[in-house]
């Protein structure tokens, strides 16, 4: 067999593979620099991971990444740019943290300690996180003077090793799997240490208020990259899943799954690092970055909104966010996602890592009534077994995302094989918000990593100097950053062993008490000392 | 653009994707009950992880795949039905075990100890890897009672919670990368468990004689797929990636790379897990097996044929059979290759997990260089510097392999996601020996599995009951199994903590002594200890 007649072959300067924030962003800088360019698409649609979808029970509503806040401007810049405005996401009441059956409320990024030895093993937490990640160069994670150390244990035998009660214990799982859709047990110690402080540090990431979930766009953020597919008007193909790339010394060819045929000078690959598995190379990728593409994993995650007619909870003095500590719980986290002028009120849920795994073979409705089930409980009220429309994203189904938000290194992987990340291959050049420096896992990340694969085209085209390739933002004016503060306090507390031997417990009484049998043993017997 | 004329659609019973060993099974198994069946393989050669390559300085020699022992009775039918031969391993003299710089010669499956409680150590590893072994069926491991919490820890934490002396802690990690190409801090503890258990435990996977090693194809394994291709003559097609799986009620269509067309009413994937990512699929995959199949990396391997004029080791009276510690050695394990008439002397090493990646940068010449200077080093000799002939391939750069022996689950996966391994998926049916329930990983894997999914099919339509699907094979004749023994002493020894208690060392010393700091520090506290 052959494919009959012989299609015409279009000739551009670059190609960009996936048409997501990241590849748009690169596709419209390179645009603005006079090239000709195309973006191949494989969905029918353009933004990736973003979505946004209209209807009439919620006007609009962001069942993919969605959420913006300071420092990340890069975001902001190039969201202002194309005329789309971020507003406040509600924290003006108190947060909930609901542990063992019941509501605490509070305000802060962090759920407070009301038993002095839990305020210790907290704040021994969050500095020790943030102290770990100053070791960690952001553009070089490999180079850290722990590097092989940290990466060879996973997050949870970091937390094991730090934590002294299990409240604590069990508050760090909560951060993993809701900073990076993964389990604590999943991920490279050195990996979470690397992400968490290129977002800033475990204030910066976690928090609304001056957080990385301090807004989100009005409107929707999938208006971003339609607005830059607009631009690009007739450069953008959907439907035009690349399944080949073959490299000459003179270019790049490019096909389709639909059999179509594309050349150019280079090509970008602004697609999840996993999913480049979804092409074939020719020559054939170096060994390093062939088995790379195998350990990336992207995590899990159904984002889950409820409607009701009121914002009921606001009237009890609660903004939305929920940080839930329940076995049981299908959601591990919420926000507000009323529209800022108090229509559609609403509650966005996370189903994060194992749960999302776990809660896939249910139907919607099931999702929907047990999602209900567990607002009542910690709002306290049954309005919320009420909701008048109920709106889901499974991510893991995502053949063209894999799942949500970011791609993760298991331990081992990330010294290895990280450097890797953005090594261009030939005329292959690496975008994607997993290659980025800040705000990775995030749109921001995305629009930084796709600017700056865009201009090392333009360097390898003779374009741009060197020095030109990575280039910082300025910090946007409508969205300033708040300086992250640590008090004396939080710098000088002991942590916990340290208070104990202190207050005169013999050390020798602490470390056998935890040792009693070892490993996992240990741990539990470890905390069942102090909780 | 359109593709210009359609192509002619071929229409058959079953189409296998892959031309591996157990592809060929499957499609051998199908053609024998009477159907139309069609074999895409993407590379230009059948035999997938196998390939046998011949030379004038080695006759011939095998590249990946090669050994083959006692249980392994789906392979050694196939191959003697096929009028492929089995030899010896060469384990007539003794073997060494290398470390710290000295060569000990032995005999046995594992390097013996000198050092008393070194030796308990030893006998409570394996024992505990064992009776953990036990606990987990090869069919579905994660219905183990405790297989979630083996599976939220690595392998690198199991051996640092059951191992007391480093000599113990070193070789567990080398019996690690040696069977599964991998880390211990890598992978799944609960996965390397079920691994080491579904081939019979940890004597049976590492022993030459009476064990995994203890023999070759004479004219190697790679024949096996070659003998199945000629009985499918014209029904295995070369050079056809897979790019699309679309599924009807009615049947499948399969395009290729070429563009090529065909429908058939099932479909076997016969190839890693990992490397279904390069297929598109209609409808996309269910959002478990989407995600499972980012989860599952293959391992990192070099192997390394070093050939000489004479068998200067048999002299010596060492077999070939070398087991290294070394850091700076690339080669972790050796055995002997010569061909079993003594001509074309030979060591074949392997480079392993770690060391694979460290290096694939290096030339092909510095890393022979390297490895002829760890031989003289071990043997004693310098005339293991002066090879006559030198052959490697790095499984890693294979596009269509992603890496050797086999794929591994890292930490917490294997649980919510080996599940789904061999799940059909509509009319797509799961081979490949990922997916095999004894000796997967392994040549005899691929078979089961191949002709597994190939009765499963036949059950699809109808052609044998649900109660066939799964067949034992009886023993070989010629490769009888010798039982697997574990002496009294073996299984009654104390461990060391349970015998330094005994002698009277009180147990409050031991742990507060080994508590002294925690976690990495603990341990390693422990290991001085007693090193």
């Amino acid at each position: 067999m052959d494919k009959g007649q012989k299609p015409e072959i279009e000739k551009k300067d670059v190609i960009v593979i996936g048409g997501g924030l990241s590849g748009l962003s690169a596709a419209k800088l390179l645009k603005e620099s006079g090239l000709n360019v195309l973006v191949l698409e494989a969905r029918d649609r353009v933004g990736g991971r973003t979505l946004t979808v209209k209807g009439p029970e919620f006007q609009y509503v962001d069942l993919g990444g969605a959420y913006v806040g300071p420092t990340q401007n890069s975001i902001l810049r190039l969201a202002k740019e194309l005329g789309v405005k971020t507003h406040l996401v509600n924290e003006k009441e108190r947060l909930i943290h609901y542990y063992k059956g019941k509501t605490y409320p509070f305000r802060g990024p962090f759920p407070p300690a009301w038993n002095p030895i839990v305020y210790l093993d907290y704040n021994n937490l969050w500095r020790t996180l943030d102290r770990m990640g100053k070791e960690i160069p952001a553009d070089a994670p490999w180079t850290a003077q722990h590097a092989t150390q940290w990466d060879n244990m996973t997050m949870k035998e970091l937390i094991d090793k730090h934590c002294w009660t299990r409240t604590a214990k069990n508050f760090a799982t909560l951060f993993v799997n809701v900073n990076v859709t993964s389990e604590p047990h999943e991920v490279s110690a050195l990996w979470f240490l690397w992400y968490v402080k290129q977002c800033g540090g475990t204030k910066r990431i976690f928090s609304t208020s001056n957080g990385g979930q301090e807004r989100k766009f009005m409107g929707g953020s999938g208006q971003i990259s339609e607005r830059i597919a607009d631009r690009l008007k007739g450069n953008v193909h959907l439907n035009q899943p690349v399944i080949k790339l073959l490299q000459t010394p003179a270019g790049v060819c490019v096909e389709t799954l639909t059999g179509n045929k594309y050349e150019a000078a280079y090509a970008i690959s602004a697609i999840p690092p996993g999913l480049s598995m979804s092409l074939h190379y020719e020559p054939q990728l170096p060994p390093v970055r062939n088995q790379m593409i195998q350990r990336v994993p992207m995590g899990s995650i159904i984002k889950c909104m409820m409607y009701y007619k009121r914002t009921f909870w606001r009237e009890k003095g609660y903004c939305g966010t929920m940080m839930i500590e329940d076995e049981d719980s299908p959601i591990s986290m919420t926000l507000d996602d009323t529209k800022p002028d108090g229509s559609y009120p609403c509650i966005m849920g996370f189903v994060l890592a194992r749960k999302a795994r776990d809660l896939i073979n249910l139907t919607k409705d099931e999702r929907k009534k047990r999602i209900c089930q567990i607002y009542a409980k910690v709002l306290g009220t049954n309005e919320a077994l009420h909701p008048v429309h109920y709106e889901e994203k499974d991510w893991c189904e995502e053949q063209y995302s894999g799942g949500c938000y970011t791609a993760y290194f298991p331990p081992g992987t990330f010294c290895q094989f990280s450097r890797v990340l953005r090594e261009p291959f030939g005329r292959l050049f690496f975008a994607g918000t997993e290659t980025a420096t800040r705000w990775s896992g995030y749109m921001d990340g995305a629009v930084q990593a796709g600017e700056r694969a865009g201009r090392e085209v333009l360097h390898a085209m003779g374009k741009v100097s060197q020095s030109k390739i990575w280039k910082e933002d300025v910090e946007s004016q409508e969205v300033p950053a708040e300086p992250i503060t640590t008090s004396f306090l939080e710098e000088h507390l002991p942590s916990v062993p340290a208070f104990l031997t202190m207050i005169g417990v013999s050390f020798a009484f602490i470390t056998t008490a935890a040792a009693l049998g070892s490993g996992i043993l240990k741990t539990n017997s470890r905390l069942r000392l102090f909780h």
